[in-house]
């Protein structure tokens, strides 16, 4: 489908060594249902009492798997029993009617009864592409074969069989501790756009064996996303399938945890918030064509809502993202972003900075400046946004890539 | 500065022949901003009694000569009186502190001087690179030797004079009447991205014989932006700089005007929306690396600022862009484009149409929709994209351009 196979300059150097979590099972089957010769279904189980938390796409036009999980998990109370998550890559199950829901259906009838367990316990989510009808007959064999078998496979086998026009598979892990008791927060994610709905979608698994009740962990997960799936960008456009749940086995032997805030979360909440970054930032790097990994903070605005605005503003802009393909320090071009957000900001008091070096301040250049100074910066792979918009105290930070051929080669060429 | 210089496929056979407007004298000249060899300053001079109106950048990072204009021009009750606008192409004197500010008082007054009027009848305007301060010394002997002389230039060498990234010189005119009497109505554009700040920048000015106040111009000038400069969008980005003007002379012999609801005024209201959507829709055209000019039609909407919502959330999406621009009649991402604006729809009863051939609807491909039907359409240079979001009576269209590997090399690959 992309004539860009090569893995992204971006990449990490290799998939993480990641550890099981105790009470989840992992398995991964070829259904065919668009690729070949590699797996494209996995179904992870999970022990009785596993309690989970999601958070998903908020587009007014959504595919049947969103549809049946916004039945089960409640944006408040998450998900009050799992036993398994089913999800297939090639096929997004999206605008494809009564057919798309029975298929569903259908999936989700065939994992309850291979465990033993409530369809409303089996969450779905699926990547690929729309409008195609599915049969899930190759889902049901997939999901009965792969429930055959008591064997996890490994973390790195199943984050790749969730990948379409990923050029990577993205995992990452943490541990920590509650109450004095270890735990562990694994997690893996595909993307490659914030979407590219006939082949790409943001969707991140995470699991621990910590002991939470779901509406703890539905507040623990929501509070998590803003800072980190919620706040990069690729293209600027959402997915009609984004999906990213958080399951919790309770098989650590801790104390009860009653409330979102108890201190004894303080370290969770922390690696939580780190695993979450480190894949968001991981679906960055995978970003369609890109060649730089960039970081725009803004601070001085005159609240964090506003912060982020004016750096999602200077994130999703085309011309600020083609001058970083371009390796061109264009200042010029970050301050038309902040002012394009229509923020309070006070152009006389604006710094932008790029790699530590003032290149604006004061609604002029810089005095000192010479574009030699930040060439290096430029030519590097990590590139580093500072914006100071001189009003007020709240910052925010964001992630992008920059917007090179490589993005249009796939999205527009591909039938050429 | 661009590899691209060829003329855009979208551009219009040639110039239209526009006749003059009685009371506007048009000059150009050289003053070797940045550009050789070419026409970079333009002056149009008004007879006394000239009244104007103006709709300038909503950025709130902006320009010296965007400073000065909010001064003479009130958004309500426009300019009471206009004797000149002084243009240059090359420099946009954004960013350029207390210097940027010098310049456009030396030229304001060289301006008022050469004229014998007051500073305040006097706008400005410029388009090109931010951030360099721009000597008014050129601008001045410029000024100075277009009012030595009372010979009006053409609308084309006005229109070539302003140019930047532009392929092609944008005018547009129409002949109506007021109250029996006939006027005529002369409008400039340039422009090739809403904005690329350190080249392209959208201006337009726009010139009547019609005797019509300040404050009832104002309101006709606010009324016409929203349904032409308004909706459109080449790259999402907004300009520090964007000016749109209109002056009238009042040399037509018609009785007073008093209200901008006047049915007298019907017919201009009319024409002035045809040539502002002319203007707007050559914009377009020129839109870089453009290759398809796109109407995006949204209705059924709950209201009509949804209505323009939605279909600017389409029109802006990088995924819908380039499909088209790869000549795929990917419904999905149009399908996706709908649903991140978060606007009310029923996906159910979503219908969605390229080149009058249905795509989808009811929440699937429809039924007797092949490739083929509209494979044609989709090779020609102009697109149509129609959707119904089924939940009320509302309507928008606005315009824009599709997203090439042009686009890319015009913003990124200059500077390599």
């Amino acid at each position: 489908m992309s004539k860009i196979s090569n893995v992204s300059p971006l990449a990490p150097d290799q998939f993480p060594k990641m550890p099981s979590v105790a009470g989840v099972v992992l398995g991964t089957a070829k259904a065919g249902i668009k690729y070949k010769n590699r797996s494209d279904v996995f179904v992870a189980r999970f022990t009785k009492g596993t309690q989970a938390a999601g958070v998903l796409t908020r587009s007014n036009v959504i595919g049947a798997p969103i549809e049946w999980c916004r039945q089960i998990i409640d944006p408040n109370a998450g998900m009050p029993s799992a036993r398994a998550l089913v999800v297939n890559a090639g096929n997004a199950n999206v605008f494809t009617g009564p057919q798309g829901r029975e298929t569903v259906k259908a999936t989700v009838s065939a994992a309850a009864k291979a465990i033993g367990c409530r369809q409303k316990e089996v969450a779905v989510a699926a990547t690929g592409v729309i409008g195609e009808v599915m049969s899930p007959d190759n889902i049901v064999a997939s999901i009965e074969k792969i429930c055959a078998s008591d064997k996890s496979t490994g973390w790195k086998k199943a984050a790749s069989a969730i990948m379409t026009t990923d050029t990577f598979p993205k995992g990452a892990w943490a541990q920590t501790e509650i109450d004095g008791v270890p735990v562990r927060i694994c997690g893996i994610a595909k993307g490659s756009g914030m979407i590219a709905p006939d082949m790409a979608t943001m969707l991140s698994f995470v699991y621990t064996d910590a002991a939470i009740p779901s509406p703890i962990l539905q507040t623990l997960l929501t509070l998590a996303v803003r800072d980190s799936f919620n706040a990069i960008t690729v293209d600027s456009d959402t997915s009609t399938s984004d999906t990213l749940m958080l399951f919790a086995t309770g098989q650590a032997d801790h104390d009860p945890i009653n409330r979102a805030g108890d201190r004894r979360l303080a370290a969770f909440r922390d690696k939580l918030r780190d695993v979450l970054m480190d894949l968001a930032h991981q679906v960055v790097r995978d970003g369609e064509g890109a060649t730089k990994f960039i970081t725009v903070k803004v601070k001085g605005a005159v609240n964090a809502k506003a912060a982020k605005r004016i750096a999602m503003s200077i994130g999703n802009s085309p011309l600020v993202k083609t001058a970083i393909a371009g390796e061109d320090a264009n200042w010029g071009r970050i301050a038309m972003a902040v002012g394009k957000s229509r923020e309070t900001i006070d152009a006389k008091k604006l710094r932008i900075s790029m790699g530590n070096v003032c290149l604006s301040k004061g609604g002029a250049v810089s005095a000192d400046y010479e574009e030699s100074m930040i060439a290096d910066h430029l030519r590097g792979p990590d590139i580093d946004i500072e914006v100071d918009v001189g009003v007020g105290k709240a910052e925010a930070v964001i992630w992008t890539c920059d917007l090179t051929h490589g993005y249009i080669s796939i999205n527009a060429d591909y039938r050429s």
